[in-house]
């Protein structure tokens, strides 16, 4: 084993599928305290070892598992780990999250990462058991939904505790919307299950039985305690979002009138509302599961009722797959999201980008642009339940429209011509997440800045979508002040969350007003390392630019900043955020302040060399 | 723990759903001398606990796990065991047989048989571990599909190395031909599922770690190494069936002339042996699993291709399923099979009894007596796939016409009517399995005979079908001699399988030769009680006769040991067997034969007093 240092093992797993061959890294002291973890050392790594212009679905891209530096320990919500790699969807970094107990499986094993690069010869899969690492013949699971390929391997490993990441049909044909799946959690956006798909890694198991510490006792145990006290201080987390998990942002973003329908065509009526986000929770709950470590499980199991889909179990549909299965589609049948959600998740596709890429499709269908000879006479009608599951596994074999499709909107709007591009709702190739951003200016702001495309995760804006009012707060409909709030907001999700692998939904809901405070201390408690409040958000900072160099030097710049035709040209149809729209105008009003907020270059959105040398980056030319 | 007598524990386990109420009963030795263990013990408890009249799915019917004595020793192929019960779906004794990992957990937990009695208020589950017990809520299982219901409740134990049997919603829907799942196996013939829903049971899990001994360690090695030698000389076992398991059956069937297709209208073309035995080995096998100690492996894993099925897996199908949702429905698209077989298992029905049942509807369909305001707009015509797959899904959540089959095609046509009776293929209400007995006569009489219905695998008549000459040669078309031989093979199967647990697949291929003298070496060694070969043979007739005066107590006499009126009256078309039949006077001459050789009453076909003191059973009156 390693030697252990408080939080870090100190030690990075790489393995080189080409050549077969496994090598242990140092994970070095200053890299864990000027990047922390988790998405951190992600985007270190990939910037650094992964050149400009690298094939995303080929051997030189890489594809990187690390976890944060309280995984594995007693602090609550942080048994997650950050994947990242170069999209094939975006041409962007990719980066995307996932709970569970994968990655506390990872961290016990021994490692802080594992970086996968090369190309197996043959579907191959990993099995990584306390410092001890293996390859092995995958062809007994290459082809299979990803809950049978994890009972598979378990059984052929002769070891039920093993956890296992993999890809389904959808990552092994190279859906750009693939995605990968430990346990029922989805490390869903940016095509990561095609990366790996392209390297013929069909899954990887891992068991750890190492015991994780932490550098002070005595420290960690007061600054946990701070943490739990805020948690059960919060009145929405062990309550509502406890029993109803995100599903409960049905109701909320339709009465905020933000909840995007039909391919962004309308706003979420009463109607919509009362059928997916309240009817699922009365009807169609049967329990509910935790991540490992995670004292308030929101994580809800919806079965589905009579048929055809009956029996169907989902743990979700979350609220994005609402949106994206129900609102995007215009589907209200209850039965067929539980349906399709698990499908998506069998199949290893993202659900977001999948809903929105079938909206998409049945908008074009509806308009006329695609016929029943485009998509093998399915009536892709705006509420067609069956067509809707029915394209979803077409986009995973890559069969008729669903091979356009499969691809991403942005792709499928080239090759289907005829003016199809102006509906396809994406940033940067990425399909749209759920919030209506003209209605939440800093969120589409975010959208339009964030490093991975539209992509709700890397700087949440939930002073316009939750009211809580850190730095300050903030109105949706307004641009004003939105530069300066959406730096903030990426950088402090970049390091509250994405590198301590901190959950996501805790920050917003009960640690906002403690989390610079409680994560420094509770990093000196963790790690031995010190950290200001500043130095904290200064790591999110750094991600951030970094970040975007790893764009620019594949030839991102400010124009690539920016949201579909329709936000900009369509104003929204009634509710409270009636008549809006982000005006060209607009964004580049927020562009400049955004711009200047993080001291780049105001014409080509790029870090300036004094910036970069202010946060480190020297290194890091052009 | 009990203390532990080479081959037993000497305890069973009794749980009353009822009162929620356990108790551990001694397993009286001269039960297990004269039972041996599996069915023995099932239905000598069976019919001394389950009074006359009983309804099969109220509280008072008993639901009997039972393993062998072999079981979790190092025999191989004897990790597995009978589950009894009263069958809702025949009103006869119901008796089936899995294997996998779960029955050997029951016995390394402590006990040698589980009684589950009563009915629970609300869904619960029993959790076993190393002699501790207690009934769970099993509301968030209850709708779940059987390999999701089994993943949850790992998890909610926190043991991802307990096994659990479980029913699907098709059990919970009391379908007299739900089965039982555990792992990908099934115990599932005779609606023993139905039973357990009934009882509000949805699963049973079980973890246990104790060590099972032997009597004679000595005596054990010995035998046990002889058994081994002549399982490895098979020419088959370890090579084609190892490779290819029962699948290769329907190549074998057909060129015999007995795959029966379309509701027993026709038997196996070319072109259906071509395109399912032979096909889905080339291309759609991804691996093969083992039961619990089984050095033979023979169940494939066969994934479905492309769409709309592609990525559905399956341990399966074996034989008998190619038979029912290909044969008898002529479906050929293999993907759908595949994808049929998993969706009967998640739902956990019977393959045999839905596929025919859907074949029977099929046949109905295609002469008018059914319409598609029957099939809610089904096209039910022979080979539509599509169809086939909805209407299983209807018949697990009993809707429509799905509620009509779901109590076997008996019942279904009884309220159909319009003469559809004459085309019901079943004996006692349980549908035929895949063998054309107009062809293989001496398995007509087992079919007509047996204590469960019609059933393949209480006597299987393997010198018709495979030419094995023990006890004696047998040609198929003739109904010489067949009373005899299909006495001999009843006993024989029933004890040398159905109670020691032995996998009834390696005595044919494998051991038949040996068979009695190893058995009676092997029962020696392992319990220390001795058995001459006639000694084991009586206690498959003890069994034999004990089961049918279950049957007779219920009203079964002679005229129920029948055939179907298709298989009477319309001579076979084509092939080897062409213009076979088994005439009311072939049957009526085999019967007397039968009851001749078993001593029982030839006009009422039930066993007479002095067969019963005979038999030990002297107790067992009228």
């Amino acid at each position: 084993m390693p030697m252990y240092k408080g939080g870090y093992w100190g030690k990075v797993l790489v393995v080189n599928l080409t050549e077969g061959a496994f090598r242990e890294e140092d994970l070095p002291p200053e890299i864990a305290k000027n990047f922390i973890g988790g998405v951190g050392i992600g985007v270190k790594y990939l910037f650094d070892k992964v050149k400009a212009g690298t094939d995303p679905l080929g051997p030189d891209n890489k594809l990187i598992f690390a976890v944060g530096p309280y995984t594995g320990t007693a602090v609550p919500c942080a048994n997650r780990m950050a994947v990242v790699s170069k999209s094939p969807l975006t041409g962007t970094i990719a980066a995307s999250f996932a709970g569970g107990y994968f990655p506390v499986e990872l961290k016990k094993a021994g490692y802080d990462a594992l970086i996968v690069e090369g190309k197996a010869d043959k579907p191959t899969y990993l099995w990584i058991r306390n410092g001890e690492f293996r390859l092995r013949d995958a062809r007994s699971v290459w082809g299979t939904q990803t809950s049978d390929c994890q009972q598979i391997i378990k059984d052929e490993l002769n070891d039920q505790n093993a956890r296992v990441a993999c890809i389904g049909p959808a990552g092994e044909n190279l859906s750009k919307m693939a995605c990968i799946i430990n346990e029922r959690r989805a490390a869903g956006r940016k095509g990561l299950g095609a990366v790996m798909g392209s390297k013929n890694l069909k899954a990887i198991a891992v068991r750890g039985t190492n015991t994780v510490r932490v550098a002070s006792e005595d420290k960690f145990k007061a600054t946990r305690s701070e943490m739990i006290k805020a948690m059960k201080e919060s009145f929405v987390l062990y309550e509502a979002f406890a029993q109803a998990g995100t599903p409960l942002g049905v109701e909320h973003m339709s009465l905020m009138g933000i909840f995007p329908i039909k391919n962004w065509t309308a706003t979420a009526e009463l109607t919509i509302e009362e059928t997916l986000g309240l009817k699922v929770q009365d009807s169609r709950k049967v329990g509910r599961t935790h991540c490992y470590g995670c004292p308030v499980g929101c994580s809800q199991l919806h079965l589905a009722k009579g048929t055809p889909y009956g029996g169907i179990l989902a743990e979700g549909p979350e609220y994005e797959t609402f949106y994206s299965f129900g609102g995007q589609t215009g589907v209200d049948n209850i039965d067929s999201i539980i349906a399709a959600d698990r499908l998506a998740d069998e199949l290893g596709l993202d659900t977001i980008s999948a809903g929105v890429a079938i909206g998409f499709a049945m908008e074009l269908y509806e308009m006329g642009i695609l016929a029943p000879a485009h998509t093998n006479g399915l009536e892709l009608r705006f509420g067609n339940h069956e067509a809707m599951v029915k394209l979803l596994q077409m986009i995973a074999f890559r069969e008729g429209l669903g091979d356009v499709l499969s691809d991403g909107v942005k792709v499928a709007a080239q090759r289907i011509g005829k003016g199809s591009e102006k509906y396809a709702m994406h940033v940067k190739g990425l399909e749209l997440p759920a919030y209506d951003v003209r209605g939440a200016k800093a969120h589409g702001l975010n959208y339009a800045t964030s490093y991975t495309g539209a992509d709700h995760n890397r700087g949440y804006a939930f002073q316009e979508i939750m009211g809580i009012p850190i730095p300050f707060s903030a109105n949706g409909l307004s641009v004003e002040k939105k530069g300066e709030l959406t730096k903030w907001n990426q950088d402090a999700q970049t390091a509250l969350c994405d590198c301590t692998a901190i959950c996501s939904f805790i920050l917003p809901m009960a640690l906002m007003p403690i989390a610079l405070s409680n994560t420094s201390a509770l990093l000196e408690a963790v790690t031995g390392n010190t950290y200001t409040e500043d130095d904290i958000l200064k790591v999110g900072e750094r991600i951030n630019n970094l970040a975007r160099m790893f764009n620019a030097r594949e030839g991102f710049t400010r124009k690539d900043d920016s949201l579909p035709e329709r936000l900009m040209t369509e104003p929204m149809k009634g509710g409270p955020c009636d008549g809006s729209l982000i005006s060209q105008k607009e964004l580049d009003l927020m562009l400049d302040e955004y711009y200047t907020a993080r001291g780049w270059d105001l014409e080509t959105g790029i870090p300036t060399k004094e910036k970069l040398a202010d946060l480190g980056l020297e290194y890091v030319t052009e």
